[in-house]
């Protein structure tokens, strides 16, 4: 089995880190790459651009299936073209989101997610709602921190356990969801810490399920719904209108 | 006060008939222009690529704000890239969905949607999870229809019609909604032949309610929140990130 | 196009300033006049009864519609006697409590309402649900303030604006929505000072919303359902029932 | 133990019959009395006028107050005037709705409700919402009869017991709630009938879960929330507000 | 009438205070009785196994059917058994979550429950949402004390009347529910000091609300619905399976 | 890694039909055994007896931890002693229930599930509210087929397939769930001639579901939360509490 994991920024600087990440997770007879986006020759500091980049990712999915993969992960929490590549792929597609909230959804009754700021709470609770889990959802908690911080590994980590304590503690959290595929390699600590300090619920992390669920999906011989997401990959061309044909 | 209409398909050929439609649902004081995506050179019968023409869409959007429209209107009831376009703009920007389902929900407890074909149902489905609204949704019906049919008028008037009855018979609706932005001509003609067969409940247009919409927000003085759609426009540069600096 | 306003108590001394507050809002098209229900000759202090002044409200609707208005306006967030208005009307009617809170949900995801007092929680809650857009509420919050307080404006703009702060800091609003349509003249200085201090969220007016969806409807050629809405205008007569004819 | 039924029509017609219908579900110690409305002796044959006599019937219900009963019944499915009454009184007031609906939820899952006619299923649906159990409701299902029916207890019969059958086999009723009071004669005969074709499911009647309600609640010595309901009998006066005194 | 109370803990402890408790609650008509789980003679001690001892309780149930009882309450705020035992009795039977928590949604709109400790919330949850009122929770709320407490009744008072005001208060509980049978002393005047203190809600008591319905059930001679319960009594025997008769 | 399978039935007639059909889900470092709950000397052609078998099954799932199993599958689509098992072990355990479920809202928006007979869609419902994943369901459908149909492998394909059709074609289905872990050996055939006959929707098998969710979360290092599941597996004594010591 072969599952590719695209990193959707355009910039190489998570890739080789990702995939140390990812294959503990793997079974023996499971081969786990890793790609990235391109940077723009025309601007190659800019990372990435929110809603403009979808179709990008798009194409290297695309690749993915052609290269004769059996699965892709979208390395993200935010799910971005993972409906669009569904559209375009046979093969199954997921990004960190949704395995995440459904692994929660089994463990535990109600869940939080701490994620890295406030502003992804809204868009969080979109895609909580297209799952149609949002009544599980017990709150969304950010990260207090500034751009300076984002390279401070113990910084992050001590976030993440006060959040994760605070969402325990206040919101009647069961268990606690990372919001961010670059949590990755904090999940057992985190999870080991919680429980030193009496708080003994799972740490579900995105990438985690996100290998795990491809698994499950490949070995069950199933992918996404052609009902639900085929209209995300359809094309229209002038041909198939005649008023289009004369206009174009 | 000037409102654009962008019709996000790549041809031209609805541009004329969408003005001639939107202009009688304007208030004295109101200007409407319409414009639409460029065909692509490499691919002139290309009318859209789904999920794939988000950034295009977005382009455009941003323009109308820099030639000082105050409000955009994108012209499809699937609502495409109007999160994005809401992340870069600060002036109103709504597609079809949302202001014909608030509408619809407004006047009716329960209301139907007729939309062109049964494909459409699942992305309307999430459509209507994100907006909160799902609850009033009485039932979602296609058209029964060919690729042959679109351009037959007489045809698709007769069908609307009939799957128009139909949810207002068996699924029980107290509205119905027009599930596309191209059936703006036929909503008037329908609601009277509904009450002559003794089925009075309004017909919710999604130009109309996406034109009436945008000139309350405007008049009203307020736009969407940045809190709910400022991430949709970020834009990541390397420099924010050490990390990425040194490794693009 | 003419709306009529009416203020839904026995008293004069809202009228004149309702006239300056919603004029702002109308289209070049649209005349607008207010009026409010008539003191009780035989106890002329009474401002309203709770639950008992429907029946008033309803007449002073069914005049509007006789003296030729094109919608109807019920200038109270408690959407008083609006369904058994819209039973008895063919024009459009709505209060202020639907109109802004659709209004809100098209703006954002999640948003609170800034209320008078929390005894109007319950009855808000209640109007939420029957408008099926519940999920979309973030909190209701009240204004902390006694009789005494209710001509001094600077109190009430300044509790506005505390409460708001929190409802943004503390329960995640994304937008305001005022929940009283005697607080249309603040919600404009409101929204540039939470934006000053760094809270940048769309504050939905009841009027302004109530308004402009008037328009909307009446330019669309839409009024409320027959089906949802028919039966709260029904006289039953002892004719139609012979059990009843014999007895009366 | 006294409680006082209140028939919310202009009419003694009903009242002697629900009168005998009620005393059966009585404890022993459970005195019953039955009132109805006066007719209007400018219009003495008009029996109601949907959404305009709710204040003749919080009359009624503050009189049986003051006659020192300890809890009313307000008898129509539609709970008319229920919220209003619980504003004015202390005593338990209920309709024929609520009562039904939630004992309807005891015993089974999913239930349908079976009423007098279609018109009525947008305002049951509200009922629903509000009382937050939509979400129990497999169906609402309508007689299909005309006014001539009204009288014709064998035809009644026929099509409640058509109906309850289509519910339970079509749309998967696990119980069967009578949507009117005037069915309660009905519901023994109608469940002995459906147990003897097969269909062995309890049929909620809602005279008999509204006169056991209030005793639950008299017994238990609770009665509405002050909370939830006190608004909904608030008078305001002219003297409260300084500007209002002016004016009036 | 004759009601079985089944204490579902292997103790007579409980068993004399209980009968003192309900007898109040009964119409002059009703006689109740009280049992308990015998204790294991292996294991004296054990008072209780959770999610072990249902088939003890349900003989128990199935025993007050054969004793003539009408009615059966399993003594336990969380409903441990009811399922089961409504498989395989005709006679109605309920626990003290449901008819709590349904009595709670008609007298007020949101409602907390205060139970024993934060460790129930998880399970409550899962009955809420069995139910379908789950909206209509305002917060769970559990005392804070410790095991030395259980026999301190002055402490538990002073508990109940802290996190009775908490949730009015901070969560806007319009009316409170006892989370625990156990706490059917101190309802009234929990109530009484309450609304000494401005906060004027019903307490909803569970034995009193369980004696209450099954009272009005017996009443209206209904029980719970065959369709509902009917596979929870099942019991599959080889004969009706050739396969598994060839194996056993 | 070692899983265990415990078929919840006092009969070996599954067991090595499962274990084959278990295999080739896993993974090459999985080792899969199975178990069945023994006859009862008593009554040995007593297959089980619903919800009174609970505790045998937590006897197995209790046995399978200390016999160093990595993980527990009880295999039954109505997830029986579930909850209870979770109560009592730090390993994880599922059913078939939640698994398909989670799985089936992953790869489409609407399911249906395909269950064995009609009586069991109550306490499906009552799994799916319990899960929150209620929304997400199309339709519940059962065979049409009698007990002697049982052993007709030919007769249940071929009902399997004509309720699989109706539910993609009347209920919306997007993708199917089967309602019985005995249907394992049908899931691939079922989705080849879905698609064959033009209805390409994802079949999710339980036992596939089941094994593949339980090796993410032993490789993700994760189980259910104590906080959730922690009540049901306490055991309280007397010594725990002095009235119950003295009384026992």
């Amino acid at each position: 089995m072969k599952i590719r994991i695209i990193i959707p920024f355009r910039t190489n600087v998570y890739t080789e880190q990702q995939l140390q990440d990812a294959r503990p997770l793997a079974a023996p007879d499971l081969a786990i790459d890793v790609v990235n986006l391109e940077p723009d020759p025309a601007d190659p500091l800019c990372v990435f651009e929110q809603g403009l980049d979808e179709h990008l990712i798009v194409e290297k999915a695309v690749q993915a299936e052609r290269d004769g993969c059996d699965a892709v992960f979208i390395s993200c929490f935010g799910d971005p073209a993972v409906d669009a590549a569904r559209g375009r792929l046979q093969i199954p597609v997921v990004g960190g989101f949704q395995p995440a909230a459904l692994t929660a959804s089994l463990v535990a009754n109600g869940w939080s997610i701490v994620t890295l700021r406030k502003e992804l709470f809204a868009a969080i609770r979109q895609l909580a709602r297209k799952l149609g889990i949002e009544s599980n959802i017990a709150s969304l908690r950010g990260l207090e921190m500034v751009s300076v911080d984002y390279g401070n590994q113990k910084f992050i980590e001590a976030q993440l356990q006060e959040q994760a304590e605070q969402a325990i503690d206040k919101d009647g959290a069961e268990a606690i969801v990372l919001g961010c595929t670059g949590f990755c390699g904090f999940a057992r600590e985190l999870a080991q810490r919680l429980a030193a300090n009496g708080r003994s619920v799972p740490v579900v992390e995105p990438v985690a399920a996100g290998i795990g669920y491809l698994q499950l999906l490949v070995r069950s011989g199933i992918s996404h719904s052609r009902t639900t997401y085929g209209l995300f990959g359809e094309t229209f061309r002038a041909e198939a209108n005649p008023a289009c044909a004369k206009s174009a």
